[in-house]
């Protein structure tokens, strides 16, 4: 057993998953790989007619009904896009951006949910802004704290989080609304895993609108069908958020495209009519596929037991997760290690491990039984 | 004559465009809107096969082969991909929000230049930086001053510029680099209308790298093809520019869609297989329609009389350009008045308008149409 770390020159979590790009056993990204449904295969086999559609109709009309198809599909009935407060975007990434671009012109602060996906934060402090924790358990258990609110310009939740599937409650979101109306804080939220959990489907914008608050919401079709990258991020807000989310969003893009358009709103369509139950129904045959492969592993265990989302974390046990990674990464196999996601105390995700769910069963059935034998092999380590 | 100005809240060219976007006489943005030929018509019947060749192979060789076919048609055979160095984004103007958001961690100042199309100075100030105007005839005619190349981290120059069309030469283009490596200046380059000008196609990459100094260039497939807003912005960089462009491109995005750059691959093919020469006289044709159905109108003309690109600019004389913007407005058609192409002094803008040339030919026609008699009528307005 080689227990000598092998240089690893990756900054963040999204270089651990370009590493993991031409491998067959990907299990890095959370990027939606699995096969097309046949329902699906149809509508890629029409995008040509749809290409001729997209010439012919007003971009606008084609972007509504994307919007209204998409937002319904997941329960988002009051979403503000005949309103003119919801902007379509190149990624949900590319949402962040903008959001961060924006907040920054009126705060030097921003509570973030910790641990989250690590470009969340590594955006907001590149372009300036400072980060305060706010813990998982906290953001779902507690108000929060009065100085807290007060040195901030914006709470930012992700849910369902990622990396821990972890939803926000809608009597959670109501109170924790109220709190930033309270206080003059933007409340934003990152609801990209929303389609895999139905808990994470309540009309979130009948909740922010009531209270009051600023608030800004990122949705994101990227996550939920192995479109290639093709893809929208949806940037919206609430009327009074006073942020130059607008002017920003067109120093950067014009539109997006009527071609994408299209398709998730073909995609929603087939989701609304029974394709989104049928993708909760194959990620959870593929959460129990792994766990049922890894079962009998001594001192590992799964963390977020009512995760629902198409990533799943491991815990390592007494191991730690880079010597698992390393050992797995020398047989072709890439996870995600856990340490970024927790981007303010690290060594909180070093015993942890993130397997994507959204691929075929044989590249989770091959990458499992890798991960098994590296993990029978991986010696202990104590700090 | 109505000549009270309409309230136009456009806060940028962006948002003059946006207005346009649903119009059926739309010559706003410089977007490609022409139609296919029938090479390019064949391409986009093969999508769906496109797609599945996109799920087989790894993304990073046809990305490598979307990279060869764009830049060697492009005669640019000293690009950088095999060296590491090329990244592929959604748009060239989120390559653009990455070189910025770069830079400002080093530099507190840039020298842009003067005119150029808004996004590029607003992205630039957004980031924080001080932006220090280069007039066009100061670029193309003479040394920058020492006192300006101390001052900035980067020189930034639009080749072939929007909305001009003039195209540094290499001589120029040589001379330039070797100031900017005798300072340690970046020389950043936007050449995303290099594919209308044949001027335009030397190989910039061997120019920058024989002079040794740190450079950055972004190149775009968006501005040549209608594909719908499905494009490539690249941003490649030497080897010595020491900015963190690649780990703000990957907090930003993992990769960009293989479907796209298959698609990207295919055109460029057809455009090196005689597709490019078509456009340029398909470009050619049009120019020579607007100023064929212009021609007589007292006191206008073409300012750019050199252009290739797919733009062109008209000076309506001693009229004001608002107030014939406004008026062909009126009858539905969109163009761009020019005075925030003039960022640091938009008054140099007022009395011209851009016409996009990459539309229809019926459409650029009724658009002509509608010009002449709004000129014939626009009464003349003198500061």
């Amino acid at each position: 057993m080689n227990r000598i770390q092998p240089t690893v020159s990756a900054e963040n979590l999204t270089q651990f998953e370009t590493l993991a790009l031409d491998s067959s056993m990907n299990l890095a990204d959370g990027h939606a790989r699995q096969q097309l449904t046949s329902a699906q295969s149809k509508i890629v086999a029409e995008l040509p007619d749809m290409w001729a559609e997209a010439i012919m109709r007003p971009v606008s009309e084609i972007e509504q009904e994307a919007a209204e198809s998409f937002f319904g599909m997941l329960g988002q009935h009051s979403h503000p896009f005949a309103a003119g407060r919801t902007l379509s975007c190149y990624s949900s990434s590319l949402a962040m951006e903008i959001l961060a671009r924006s907040l920054v012109t009126t705060s030097d602060a921003i509570a973030l949910l910790h641990p989250t996906f690590d470009n969340i934060p590594d955006i907001l402090a590149g372009v300036g802004l400072k980060l305060i924790p706010v813990e998982e358990e906290q953001a779902h258990d507690d108000d929060l704290p009065a100085e807290l609110l007060e040195q901030v310009g914006c709470v930012f939740i992700t849910t369902p989080n990622n990396p821990t599937g972890r939803v926000m409650t809608e009597a959670r979101l109501r109170r924790l609304a109220e709190q930033c109306a309270e206080y003059n804080v933007v409340l934003a939220l990152d609801t990209s895993f929303r389609g895999f959990d139905t808990a994470a489907q309540f009309d979130h914008y009948a909740v922010l609108e009531a209270s009051g608050c600023r608030w800004v919401v990122i949705e994101d079709t990227g996550k939920l069908w192995p479109t290639l990258e093709l893809k929208i991020g949806w940037l919206a807000r609430s009327a009074n958020v006073d942020l130059p989310i607008e002017k920003i969003h067109s120093d950067i893009l014009l539109g997006t495209s009527p071609l994408i358009l299209l398709m998730v709103k073909r995609f929603s369509d087939d989701g609304a009519d029974g394709g989104l139950a049928e993708l909760h129904r194959t990620i959870a045959e593929h959460r129990a596929l792994v766990r049922a492969e890894l079962a009998g592993v001594p001192d590992i265990s799964f963390v977020d037991e009512q995760a629902r989302v198409s990533v799943e974390r491991l815990h390592v046990g007494s191991r730690m997760g880079m010597d698992v990674w390393s050992a797995v990464r020398s047989q072709n196999l890439y996870v995600l290690p856990c340490q970024k996601f927790h981007w303010a105390r690290p060594n909180e995700g070093e015993r942890m491990l993130r397997l994507a769910l959204s691929r075929n069963p044989s590249t989770l059935l091959a990458g499992a039984e890798v991960l098994r034998s590296a993990l029978l092999d991986t010696p202990e380590r104590h700090r």
